[in-house]
């Protein structure tokens, strides 16, 4: 059904509001908002705070880009983590997923983006800058390449590469290959052949 | 991936916050969020404000129980539309559903809900008592019962027979049958066969 013949302002303006999320088209937005309606107005205020404070208040880390309720994130400050090591990432979305495989213990660096000339995002739109004035303030020893297997992850790693080629740093990008538990015949061929070319030797817990 | 390593719990808060809506898991959540952090601070805080104020001030039309943003709505104040003949329905959705067919021209009852013991509601849960006052205050001529073709819609329809049958009022149910459009042999059984008893004479203009 069409969505027009709102009987309330109020309504439709929160519709609206809603459908402007991405993925949220109008009946979805007017299902939430009815939603929202039969709850307490304690819970809904508190609903509608969090993103007004979520926005006001959120920062984004002065040494790595990631958000952060402090000047600096909880990552950069921990000192049990590896000062030496950055790995680079697109989003803070990317941070959360490498924590929660608890294999990595330096620090990140969240580029905001990748270079995409189709969508407009340059090299300046992202945070290289903090992440040479990390390299030259700290002594850092590897940056790892963690950007999507991408066209645009590509790009950009290869543009950050050739900039931050002078200092004395080892660049690496992760592993790339067949995903655990996929069966071969499924694979693209891109990655398949890639796998064979980057093969490693071969060790009982290579696949634990 | 699972969600806990939030560097912020602004973040954190905003995204369980989303959560709780219905259909929204944390992972969108996160987008959603995340999306919202990438707009400018006033479009976030309108967001947020259309929400507590949705709230806060949206009230309940004191005739038919519709959202309104005033104390009638604009239906029941429509001196254009025919005040004899009010149509139940479960929900406000359902008054926007009827609305946009343009075939109904009297006013609504939103009862706010259907009798279901499953869910914990009862007739209490119900405006049946605000329907029963304007079947008292005003000369309404028809009832039409427009909710859902469950069980639970037709427990409700039997129950507000019985409470309000003693009124000189006309009782009638929107039509059950083949949704236009739907092949026959993907019906279920109840419908088709209901269909063929509920059979009306040929017209050519039917299905138009």
């Amino acid at each position: 059904m069409e969505l027009h013949n709102y009987s309330s302002h109020l309504l439709e303006k929160a519709v609206n509001e809603f459908a402007k999320l991405p993925g949220i088209g109008k009946k979805t937005a007017l299902r939430l908002v009815l939603h929202l309606l039969n709850q307490d107005e304690a819970d809904v205020s508190n609903f509608g705070e969090s993103i007004i404070q979520l926005k006001k208040e959120i920062k984004h880390c002065k040494k790595c880009n990631n958000i952060s309720d402090t000047e600096i994130c909880n990552i950069c400050t921990n000192p049990n983590r590896a000062g030496n090591i950055i790995c680079v990432v697109e989003s803070i979305r990317d941070v959360m997923a490498i924590e929660n495989t608890h294999q990595f213990n330096g620090l990140y660096h969240v580029l905001g983006g990748i270079i995409s000339p189709m969508d407009g995002i340059g090299p300046n739109d992202l945070s290289i800058d903090l992440l040479e004035k990390s390299i030259l303030e700290n002594k850092i020893e590897e940056i790892i390449f963690a950007l999507p297997t991408t066209m645009e992850g590509d790009t950009t790693n290869f543009y950050l590469f050739k900039k931050l080629n002078k200092y004395e740093v080892t660049f690496s990008v992760i592993a790339r290959g067949v995903a655990i538990g996929d069966e071969l015949e499924y694979i693209d061929e891109i990655t398949l052949g890639r796998s064979i070319v980057a093969r490693s030797v071969y060790e009982n817990t290579l696949s634990q």
